[in-house]
């Protein structure tokens, strides 16, 4: 039998051990030993250094761009190897289903990330966060808070129920911020993992040391974690405590997050009677959280919260569900249950199950026995699903979780007593409402959601395109607090900055732009005799500025702009009405038209390299424009960011002002730009979609 | 002598003791005892709970407006009270500059949340964070994170140093979050927190349980916390690592924050040498921060790194200011430097001190002796500025803090090696670089970045207006990543988000909107026969919509708008240029032209309730307007803002189609309306600034 090996300081390194001395894994459906567990003679120390000092490097020497391009590339790697990895993962005891939720669903989140990073963030190392603060009267100090990777490794302690979209949802923020990680899988689907990560390091895509792998006990690395290393958990809430209040993490500030298993509950609304589409919705969602995964999942739902008068109602047609339900060998495809993890999960949740059973009624299921096809019941992890049913006022239903397939009805009276029962809970990674009624939505989203970090609200209009109660979604933030962890992952940008610093920087706006690649007001400006718009994206720098203008706008221009777009409000057209209103003091130019004569003040009229305005943002207009008054517009280059291919997006800083010096409107406008000037014929026509070009 | 009571449950107790067992707070100039301190008899718990129970509710029951305007009247509550808080201060050994930092640095962050909280958030309880999220093709199921108050209690720990600032700093954004606090001051200056506190309770002002404090031990007061308290801290490293792993905080997952004593530094840049602008800033910044509040500053530069070659010249030139100082009874005008906070606090800096001196040499002070005017430098806690100076190689200068008026020089050679000296302070809540030199800035702030929570760049260009290294800024995060304790204060609303819990929102758009209160694309509009203009901000509901068109824009529209504006871009007037454009098939009318059009349509032009539009944001231009191509807009009243007084705002969802039912543009359009209409007749003109009305 083959001891796994580990792969840390860029090579795969097998346990100096005997194989007696490593711990079996065993297939959850047959028994058999898959493989041996050891970490006995890897320098955990060496790893995490490893990652510090060839890993973070050789990733912050990537832009955001750079990194996400990779992303999307191992994604495509990982696509090619899905069968393999599905056929491993029935050994854990997971249907094809099953399979799928964990294997795609963790390609899914390299894709999410690959896109998020490419669209949202800058092609660059530094990230700002927020708004410029002006801290002086005089506009020469000024604040920015920007994001930096830390220097740090993300050490990343994985469940057994995900081996595969566990590790990626870790690693692919991480990636993406430029912060190496080091992957630590749960033993009992460890194998799956380490295929894996063979998969990841034999693509060859991945900078050196970006990616390491420990399978098998975790050893004394946490002893060697220091002030700039992550640490990331996925497990028992016990489990998160110990790691939370570990020496090493306390001493050196290390950040901490966890996502533990959480008590999480789904409510039926009181509109959602039996008959409603809600009502199967509800019984649908139920009998699916307990048996996808055999319920090894941390967002299962493990209190079905219903009215008192639905109880039995919703009893009735789950049993009915669940009754229907194949339970057996994965590989078979009739089956719609396989195993839990193991025997040793099967012990754990059976133990759970006892404790709850002290203070409920079985409503579906036999505690002590399960029919199976294509194995044997006892050999395999195999376990009925087990419907329980409670009286909401016991402590256990809230506070035992078992995590397999097992649930506990609840039941309630008013929404108020449903939110009470909910938030018993002490903190969970989602809950769910299903409901048609706006009331109660909002009345139990607001209600319940401090205890949450996900609640989805499920009735006939979304209901065909939910992607359901369990399913966290990489754009959307995967966490809770209290019991839950009070960690945060996922959640698109949110999870890549969970692995950077957020710092305030002071400075004078010549500074400010110095330090993060972007025009600040106040910084330098860059007139020459070349128009800006006859620069390629190659040639353009931030600060190239042109001045046009003045034009005079006069009542003319205001007549005839009214009569031309048929914009006749009073304050363009009616000095009397005008002056009436708080804002002015007789008639105005249209802000539109002001923004128009600007545009045509500063355009270079014939083809060149600025290819087209795809928008504008933050146009504010902050002085009103009177007849008589001379317009001069002052457009610099604040942020340019090259996208793959021939073309880039420039933001213009654009300040309209008038003969005084005051500011009429300032606005940022938003132009496609070509890399190299003449450009080769294109193709096709290109869209633009709400990020820029497709 | 008084035993200080404690404010708890709505009352002032006194506490259950006999004086002699109270510990006693002397006058840090004279050595009397001013008052005992005891917590004996308080119910920790019940504090807690009245915090969860009647302050947390009372909050919720009011919009952040509402929260904002109570800051600004206890602000100016405040102000009235200075010159008692001041007086008050010089017990502490503050001098009266050094207690306006802490006072009116307090009523300062007032201010600022009360102007936040007014500008930047919604008059509601519901706070969205980011923007939506498209979850499914066909626009029925999406996401939205929102934040909503925690509701436990915010157990504020503070240092000693700022009785006034800190509790404030920590209040103030816990209050506009509408989260109670439960103030804990440090002994030594504990009478002057104790007024603070009355002043405000008698203020009237704050809702029932808003605010409590405890005077003196914090007994078992942690013990108590649960899952959604949350525990905030600022002192000592050592301290703040023993909270972080208190049992109960780690049990119910406390979300607790520390900012802790850090080794902050200031980096002089290679290029200031003597005789720059920037080398006798470095000189002052260095000499005020050693000075300012005898040195007692979390904030305080503990390590000046210089180069190699301007040792001797700094060296000389602080102990040359440093000689100017005068040290003694803070009541006298003509101090520099009043006494630390007491003579416990003395001892401990004398201990950390002496670990220093073991590896540096004194290049200013005399670590035993100090001259003193108007007090008794013995019986009063004072001592003199020490400048040391040592290798840099040693570990106790990054690890060492004496939290008194000593800093340490210590040398440089290269840029790099000065960013390796930052960063062995294990994560600092400041550090600061004195240089004129752009590639030097960029490369030391991205270097050390990690490390810091607060950077500030000091030049020739912004030191008329930097507020300095030691002063947080309300609108900027206080805190720092590792030794400085991980924590996030201030900055603006991330502050207040500190104290609400983040949950993603899965649901249908109509469903989303009855949830947030604004509008969501793809929620029912309300098409009625007034049109949506000609409802005051009472009367409009989200939702309200108006539909208006077809226009069919024509090639002598697009003409005309170009010899009208001068906007003469290829693309408007050359069809075979054009045609050549990646993102274009012939000639497109203008963006300007379109949204000017679509204003055109929605626009009602009698006088009305909208009496303004200020702005648009996120314009996007999806799809080319071709000759030919008809116009139609659709406006729906987005986000309903009422202001204090007489407007509002209104955010309009603007999305412009043409006849094939495509998006040409989509954006917000920003409008000021009358909360009546007719309204009455206005005083005088109201000017927009860029976040609406001033």
């Amino acid at each position: 039998m083959v001891v796994l090996s580990s792969y840390v300081q860029g090579r795969w390194v097998v346990p100096d051990v005997d194989e007696a001395d490593a711990a079996p894994v065993r297939d959850a459906v047959t028994g058999e030993e898959i493989a041996r567990l050891s970490t006995t003679g890897i320098d955990m120390a060496a790893a995490l250094e490893h990652g510090r000092a060839v890993g973070g490097p050789g990733l912050r020497a990537l832009t955001f761009h750079q990194r996400a391009a990779l992303l999307k590339a191992l994604a495509s790697t990982l696509r090619e190897h899905r069968d393999e990895l599905y056929a491993l993962s029935t050994r854990s005891g997971a249907t094809r289903a099953d399979a799928r939720f964990d294997v795609d669903g963790g390609i899914g989140v390299l894709l999410t990330y690959a896109s998020r990073g490419r669209r949202e963030l800058p092609n660059d190392n530094v990230l700002l966060d927020g708004t410029l603060e002006a801290l002086g009267r005089g506009g020469t100090f000024v604040g920015q808070h920007i994001w930096t990777p830390r220097h740090g490794v993300a050490v990343q302690i994985n469940a057994f129920n995900f081996p595969v979209w566990g590790p990626l949802e870790k690693f692919a923020p991480a990636f993406l911020a430029g912060v190496p990680s080091l992957v630590k899988p749960a033993s009992p689907t460890a194998y799956i993992t380490h295929r894996l990560v063979q998969l990841i390091v034999g693509s060859g895509l991945l900078p050196a040391g970006a990616l390491q792998l420990i399978t098998g006990s975790a050893g004394d690395l946490l002893d060697h974690l220091t002030d700039q290393d992550l640490l990331g958990f996925t497990g028992s809430a016990s489990t998160a405590r110990k790691l939370r209040a570990h020496p090493a993490v306390v001493a050196a500030g290390v950040r901490f997050t966890a996502e533990a298993d959480s008590l999480n509950c789904s409510i039926l609304g009181p509109d959602a009677v039996p008959g409603t589409p809600e009502f199967d919705l509800y019984v649908n969602a139920l009998t699916t959280e307990m048996t996808v995964k055999a319920g090894q999942k941390c967002t299962a739902i493990r209190r079905a919260i219903v009215p008192n008068s639905m109880l039995d109602a919703v009893g009735e047609a789950v049993s009915e569900r669940l009754a229907k339900i194949v339970i057996g060998n994965p590989a078979d495809p009739s089956v719609g249950m396989g195993a839990l993890a193991g025997l040793e999960q099967r012990e754990d949740v059976r133990r759970s199950l006892k404790a709850l059973l002290d203070v409920s009624t079985v409503v579906f299921g036999d505690p002590d026995h399960v029919e199976v096809i294509g194995a044997d019941a006892d050999r395999g992890a195999f376990m009925s699903p087990i419907l329980l049913r409670a009286n909401g006022d016991r402590a256990e239903p809230h506070e035992v979780e078992a995590f397999g397939p097992i649930s506990t009805l609840i039941g309630y009276e008013k929404v108020a007593d449903a939110i009470a029962l909910a938030i018993r809970g002490k903190g969970s990674l989602v809950g769910s409402l299903i409901t048609h009624d706006q009331d109660v939505a909002r009345e139990v989203v607001l209600g319940i959601a401090p205890w949450h970090g996900r609640m989805l609200v499920l009735d006939r209009a979304d209901a065909g395109e939910s992607t359901g109660h369990g399913s966290p979604l990489p754009t959307l933030v995967h966490g809770g607090p209290g019991r839950a962890g009070g960690g945060e992952e996922l959640g698109g940008l949110r999870g890549v900055q969970h692995h950077m610093q957020r710092s305030a920087v002071q400075a004078s706006p010549q500074m400010l732009t110095a330090i993060t690649g972007r025009w600040t007001a106040g910084a330098d400006r860059r007139v020459t005799d070349v128009h800006p718009f006859r620069k390629s994206l190659a040639e353009l720098r931030i600060g190239d500025t042109v001045v046009a203008g003045p034009r005079t706008v006069t009542v003319a221009d205001i007549d005839h702009f009214a009569e031309f777009t048929g914009d006749n409000f009073y304050a363009h057209t009616d000095a009397v009405a005008a002056a009436a209103n708080p804002f002015f003091d007789g008639r105005v130019a249209h802000g539109y038209l002001v923004v128009s004569f600007a545009a045509g003040l500063f355009v270079d009229p014939a083809p060149g390299p600025v290819l087209a305005n795809y928008g504008l943002d933050n146009l504010r207009f902050l002085t009103p424009t009177y007849p008589g008054d001379e317009l001069t517009i002052t457009l610099t280059a604040k942020a340019i960011t090259p996208r793959d291919g021939d073309y880039g997006e420039v933001r213009w800083d654009a300040d309209l002002t008038k003969q005084d010096g005051a500011s009429v409107a300032k606005y940022d406008v938003l132009t496609m730009v070509a890399e190299r000037w003449p450009m080769a014929a294109p193709d096709q026509t290109v869209a633009i979609s709400s990020e820029g070009p497709k």
